[in-house]
This record gives structure tokens, C-alpha cells and sequence, in this order.
């Protein structure tokens, strides 16, 4: 894999000098097309050995190319705020739009890569990181995001004479950084690290270019030929995962919901007033600082989300949550993967973020709606259990409601709803047209639930008809989650 | 100012009945023809004495209005986050969209009612928090965000009856916080403190409405009746600001510029590499961390803005600095001040932050294509020198460069890019468009540079007909300012 890169080929600067003008030419064309047509971003991931000039090429490829039109993006180790989310959280929120490019340093390689780098390195560690970088990148691929990695490589001598040549001059001594003096100790283990991270990682849709770096016009050229390359390349159609199995006895639970139940006035005054209680004090709870709450709210309309929300709210600290209403995505969220904005809203440690619908819409509206194509919303199932994944594995809470209210019931509120004065708002011919896709709706949801109900984030099925028993339901199941999740009671 | 409030006035519960639905009704119509008209958004601070029920009331409000439309936002002590800039810098980056409703809890009012209430308030101290109180909110006003300031308020008895009656049942004892039983203790300091900071800040284009809070009907109709009032109002004229004044010996700077000096091939390379090594080492400093670097790139067309900056990031470690292209705001900006989308990239400790063309655009492209309105743009030279004058107070370091080309050498430089087969996209029919309107321009630039040349935050104006040296010069400006605010050297 790094055999040719450590031969340390050479460019004349003659063979140089020609490439450069063909190169910059196209590669300003190809920009401009790619934007033009705003179909997919690209994201150049930069990695391999440090003092092998990456940050010069990043430089050079600014200078070919429009600069306005690629953001340059470095990452270190998470910093305090950056340590409150997902590790793949800052990732995403940087995504650049459709049509642009981003070059990312400090990618989400650099703990693959220092786990690779050690002594002993954990292969379990290496296994779960190569895992979910492939998701995440595979994530991305199919979702209008390109990827191209480069790896910037040379010989060992051919590092070590670099560093000299630059440190040998005052005016150039400052771009050899402490890290690249480190490299000679440990190339091999390096290298090694690289080619393990390259060869479980490397496919059609992200791949991975070996930059041959000895010499600054081999490695100038080798580099703007990949980007060319990949500005220029149709997009590649990522492999189907397997289709999301529905989890046992889950199939349909919609269809066999008992409406009936209720709960008397006082009854639910005292109740709701206990949870509420329990509720507040389980968010002051000192646990609760190393955690965080994601409520997900789904269901028909009028089913009673928005009164379910503000009962939940009433006992939080106004400073320690958000609720995220969420409808059609805008221009500048639609040009990123579906799950962006939803990550841009996710709570940091010790808050609380409540979604008034959710990333649940592209197997829901998208679907039934046919607003997104079929196999986008197939693969959304496994997406959405990965994100969610990812949630629970940094310690958030998630849980998700589905409001279910009778279709006789429904139809009574809409009713209501348009004979009070200050209720006619809410009802609106939407309302009436989504009321006459109801076995289509149902249908989703059934099969929503089906196949993202899982352990770490449940779906919680509460029919509304009693808007007071569904709002006690609700209540008990986030107390009680939360409790248990804190250790209390 | 509180007396009636004292009085602990009540409503019945008939008369608040007949009132809620007139008002509900109302609300939401005053709330949809705002959004519809999205001309102005409302932002409503919350405020007044603890205990008073101010929570509750934010929920109504929630449940009388759309909430969809509604962010309620708190906000705390500021995080570790939050310290790395300057204090408005949260509120800044958290306004709502024209035609939408925010509610601030821990607004922009948190120090001054806090020094306020102090033993000995600090006299300057409260002068200055209320001076840029008012700054703060004329800005607002005058860029689209209309403000209404809501004061809790009750008489001590009424405080400590109702967190005794809430305190009585468990169900409801969770509603009262550790600091509303702090609240009797200094009743006479904290009343003082906000009797000072209402007088200081009301006025017609922000006013204070202080709200009856003893008795649940009559907090509930006076703070919706408060709203109410606020959305159905139009839009305020808030005072023209005296015309910021030029600067003594600034005018016209731009008209005496000697385009000749240059530098050799040789020199110059040993000059650049001198100095991109002292900015290299400088942003390497300690004393860095507790700095940040602002700077600010403007000029004609051609003046060789890109190549310039390009000099100056390249001695910088890419996770440390961001270069933001500027160009037409986008919708999502537009519907907030202008300033808005600047705050957001504005860098935290230990960061730089690159601004290709900036929030100048206002007073200089804004103007000569009258983009905007005379008065908007003549307003904003003071907007922008308070702008500036608040990073600077939070050290910031901030320069700002005029790249001046003479009209001979842009003529020169049009019509090689032209032929450049690499370098045609640079050039579009706007350039030559400006290129007509040089004279506009150049006055708009002698008056831009008269008015906001501040000693915290100066204009250096470069000739760039020699492109090595003008690069020289903005590295040497960069390198000397840096060295001195760090104690170097």
C-alpha cells in the first residue's frame, strides 16, 4: 500500500509546470460545476504522517481552487463543550452544504489512528472505531455527502530530511511542528496504524489515495488529482444495507389499542402534581449532570402532543431545556444528510431536548407523502437506530411517544377546534387531508415502531382519547425511566 | 413605580374567564399576522421579583399562543463556553426570525439587577451595565426586533404566601425554588435594584410593563395583555443617533495614496518567512489563550485580498483559525439585525478568525447600491465601532484592512484574469460593474475609514499595486500589533 509512496517519487518542476496550469484549470471548472449543480457536498478528509507537508497541499488546493467555496476545518482533541456530545457530533454539525467542499484535519480517524499507533493496541477498540467510521461515512455517502481521504506519505529518511531542510532556515523553521520531530521514533508503528485504518476502511464511496509527499511537486500533483477526480466523479451508489427486520411481537401494535381508559379529575390533579414532583427533583438529581433527556414525540394530529409537552415542561428549569418543533426542513437544511438539524438541536450533559415530531417524519410524512424515494426511507430505520445509538451511548435518555387517538375521537376534536376562537390555528386543510390517509399513516407508524423500538430507546404507545390518562402515561414513563436511570428510588 | 403591584390587586375568576378567551382569540391572531408580515421579531425579557410566578406565566402564554412559533429561552451564569466571548455574544447569537417570538429568562439584565441589589452597589458599575443595556437594546430596535420587558412584582406578604401555599402539598412543592425563599430576607434591596434598572432602561422603543403577580387571574391577563399589546403595535421609530463623527485627519485618506513603493523577489521571500515565523510563534504564546485575533479584509475588486490572507494563515495551525467569506446574506440572515451572522464567527480564546470582505458591507456595498436605507447605513458606522469596541473589551485583538489598488493596475489585473484560463472565475460582470462606479465607492470607503478608525480597532490602508509588499505590510501590521498585546518582544 505505501511501497510506491516510500520510493519518494519526484516531479520536475518542467513535468510540474505543465500539470499545473492543466490541473487548476479543471479543477476550477469542476468546482464550479459541482456547484452549480449543488447535488452533493465533498469532504476531503486529510491524514497520514505528520511533516509530510499536509498542511501546505491544503494550502495549494485553496490557491488552485476558489476559497470561498471550501471551508478548511481542524479539529484537535474535544474540548470541554465538544466532550457533552456523541464524539461524532461535531462532525455532522460541520457538514458543508451541497455543492461545497470541506478539508477536514483531526478527522474521525485520529482515535482509530492513535489506538492503531499504540504498543499494544486494543483490537476489540480497533474493531468497535473501524465500525462505526464505516457507518458514519456510509451514512454520509448516502445521504448526498461525498468522501475522498487522503493519506500523505513519504519514507522515513525522506521525513526526517524535510524537517531538517525547513528547520536549517529561520524564515522557514516555525512549519515543523514538535509532533513531526516525534515521527522518526515510531514510523513504524505509524505506518502500520495507517495501513490497518486504510485497509478496513477504504471503499467505492470513500476512498482512500495514497499521496506519494517526499517531493513538493509530486505531492502538490498526486493531490490535486485525487480532488479532481472526485469533484468530477458521478455519484456512487452505496451498497443497500439489509432491510431493518421488525422486532418480535412488535408488528402492528397499533392496531389492537384500547381507547377506553381513563382517569377522573382529582385522580389525575394528585397524580399529575406526584410525577411532576418526582420529575423535578430527578432533573436537579446531581446524577443527572453526567446525562441528558431526549423526548421524541410522534402521533396523529390532535392526539394531544403539544398539552403532553407542556406538562412535562412545567417542573423544568427554563435554562436546562429546549423543545424543537420540527417541520418541512428549510433550504439550507434540506442541501445536508436528513439527521443534521437534529443533531444541531441534541442536549448537551444535565439538559433536556423535546422534539414536537422528529427525525421520525422520514419514515412517516416523507413516506406516505412519497417525498423521499423508497429505498432513502428504508435505509432511514437503520440510520435513526444508529443516531440513537450513538445517543444512548453517551449517556442520554431517549424515549419516544407515539399519541394515538381514535378516529371518531380525532374527528370530534377537529370539530372543536374549528368552532373556538382561539383554537381554529391549530386546524388547518392539512389536518383534513393527512385524516384521509389514515390507513396509510397507520401503516408507517406500524412499521416505524416495528423496527426502531429498541432497548436503548423505546417506543411508548399511549392512546389519547382520555387526554388526562395519556398525559399521567406519559409522565410515569419518562419519571420512571429517568429514576432508574439515576439510580433513584 | 411599584405600588400598584404591592397593592397585590386580584381579578375574579368570572372576569378572568371572560377575558381569557377574548385574549386567547386575540394572541393568536396578533401572533399569525406577525408571522405573516415577518417584519419585526419580538423579543420578551422576563424579569421581577422570584416567587412571583413567573414560570407559570411562561407556560400560558405557551398555551395560549401557537408555541410552535415561541422559543423560550433561559439563561444561566455563563458557561465555560460562553466566557470565551464577549457578554452579549449568547443573546446576539440566539435571535429569533422576523415575524417570530422569543421569551428570555437570565436575559441581558442578570448583572445589572445583580450589582443593583448588592449592599453597596458599584454607582460607575451600574452606570456602565445600564449604558449598554440601552446601546443593546436601540440596536435591536432599530434592526427589526422589537422588545417588551415584563416586571414580575408583588408585595412581600403576597411573596411569602404564595411559596408557603405552594410548599404546603407535596404535589406542588417542587414549584418553589432555593432562591424564592431567599427573596423576603432582601425584599427592600431587590425591589431598589429593579426600581433602578426600569428607570434606567425603559423607553418607548423597549418598555418595561410591570405585571400584578400575587393573584394567578390578574398575573395572567396583565402580562397577555402586555404581549398582546406588544404584537399589535407597529414598529416604534427608535431616535436617530447623533452622525458619528469623522475622525480627525482621516478624511479622505484614501485620495493620497502612493501606489509606486515595491519590493524585490529576494527580499521579499526573506522578509515573509521572517515574519510569517514571528506570527507562528506569536499564536504558539501562552499568553495567546486568553487573546483572539479579528481580522478584517475590504478593498476593491482585484486588490489581492485572497492572496494576502492566504499569507497570513499559512504560518497558523489549521484547528485554530476560520476564514468567513462574505457575501449576500442569505434569507435566514436577513430575517435577523444585520450584525447577527457576524457574531456567530466571531472566535473564542486562543482563536483567529478571518473575514474575507465584512460586516463593512453594510457602508460600503449596502450604500452605493442603496441596498439599504441612508439612515440604516449612516446608523451603523456607531453600531459598528460599539461592535468592535465590545470584542476588543474582551481581548479581542482587531485589525482591519483597506486593500487599495489604483485603477490602472485593476484594469491590468481584470484583463489578465480574463485570459487566465485558472483565474477567469474570478472575474464577473459585477467587477466590472464596480469598476464604474470606482468614485461611489471610494468615497464610501474615505468615509467608512474617517468614521470607524477607533484606536481599539484601526483601518490600515495598503496600497497593493505591488502585491509582495502589500503582503509584507498586512503581515507586519499583524505581527507588530500581535507582539504588542501579548507583552513580546
Amino acid at each position: 500500500m505505501f511501497a510506491e509512496a516510500e520510493a519518494d517519487p519526484s516531479l520536475s518542476r518542467d513535468a510540474f509546470k505543465k500539470q499545473e496550469t492543466r490541473l487548476r484549470t479543471a479543477l476550477v471548472k469542476a468546482q464550479y460545476a459541482r456547484l452549480e449543480a449543488a447535488e452533493r457536498a465533498l469532504v476531503i478528509v486529510v491524514a497520514g504522517i505528520d511533516g509530510a507537508g499536509k498542511g501546505a497541499t491544503v494550502n495549494l488546493l485553496n490557491e488552485w481552487m476558489d476559497p470561498r467555496h471550501i471551508v478548511t476545518q481542524g479539529f484537535g482533541l474535544p474540548d470541554e463543550r465538544e466532550r457533552q456530545y456523541p464524539p461524532l457530533w461535531r462532525y455532522w454539525n460541520a457538514l458543508p452544504a451541497k455543492g461545497r467542499t470541506a478539508i477536514v484535519f483531526g478527522s474521525w480517524y485520529a482515535p482509530l489512528l492513535f489506538e492503531g499507533a499504540r504498543k499494544h493496541p486494543d483490537t476489540d477498540r480497533l474493531d468497535a472505531l473501524a465500525s462505526s467510521i464505516r457507518h458514519f461515512e456510509e451514512q454520509l455517502s448516502a445521504n448526498g455527502v461525498q468522501l475522498l481521504k487522503l493519506w500523505f506519505h513519504l519514507s522515513p529518511k525522506a521525513q526526517k530530511a524535510r524537517s531538517k531542510r525547513l528547520l536549517a532556515s529561520p524564515e522557514t523553521a516555525w512549519q515543523v511542528l514538535p509532533e513531526d520531530l516525534l515521527v522518526q521514533r515510531h514510523f513504524d508503528r505509524l505506518r502500520e496504524s495507517g495501513h490497518h485504518a486504510i485497509s478496513r476502511t477504504d471503499s467505492p464511496h470513500a476512498p482512500w489515495v495514497v499521496i506519494p509527499s517526499a517531493d513538493d511537486n509530486m505531492r502538490a500533483v498526486a493531490a490535486a488529482q485525487a480532488v479532481l477526480h472526485a469533484l468530477q466523479r458521478g455519484a456512487i451508489r452505496v451498497p443497500a444495507p439489509g432491510s431493518t427486520p421488525a422486532i418480535a411481537g412488535r408488528r402492528k401494535v397499533l392496531d389492537k389499542l384500547d381507547y377506553r381508559a381513563n382517569v377522573d379529575k382529582d385522580d389525575y390533579e394528585n397524580r399529575l402534581g406526584d410525577l411532576q414532583g418526582r420529575l423535578a427533583r430527578a432533573m436537579r438529581d446531581p446524577a443527572f449532570r453526567q446525562r441528558s433527556l431526549v423526548l421524541a414525540f410522534e402521533g396523529q394530529d390532535a392526539a394531544g402532543k403539544g398539552g403532553a409537552i407542556r406538562r412535562v415542561t412545567q417542573p423544568l428549569d427554563a435554562r436546562h431545556y429546549e423543545i424543537t418543533p420540527v417541520a418541512a426542513p428549510s433550504p439550507h437544511e434540506l442541501s445536508r444528510p436528513y439527521l443534521w438539524r437534529f443533531w444541531r438541536r441534541l442536549p448537551r450533559l444535565g439538559r433536556v431536548a423535546i422534539f414536537d415530531r422528529s427525525w421520525y417524519g422520514r419514515v412517516l410524512v416523507e413516506r406516505v407523502e412519497e417525498l423521499t424515494p423508497a429505498p432513502a426511507w428504508k435505509r432511514a430505520y437503520g440510520e435513526i437506530n444508529d443516531f440513537e445509538a450513538q445517543l444512548v451511548g453517551h449517556g442520554a435518555i431517549v424515549l419516544k411517544f407515539w399519541l394515538a387517538i381514535s378516529e371518531a375521537e380525532q374527528l370530534k376534536r377537529f370539530r372543536e377546534r374549528e368552532k373556538s376562537p382561539y383554537k381554529t390555528f391549530k386546524i388547518t386543510p392539512d389536518d383534513w387531508r393527512n385524516r384521509r390517509k389514515w390507513p396509510a399513516y397507520l401503516a408507517a407508524a406500524n412499521d416505524m415502531i416495528a423496527r426502531t423500538d429498541t432497548m436503548g430507546a423505546p417506543w411508548h404507545v399511549i392512546a389519547t382519547d382520555d387526554k388526562r390518562l395519556a398525559r399521567l402515561q406519559v409522565l410515569e414513563h419518562i419519571v420512571e425511566t429517568v429514576e432508574k436511570a439515576l439510580g433513584r428510588g
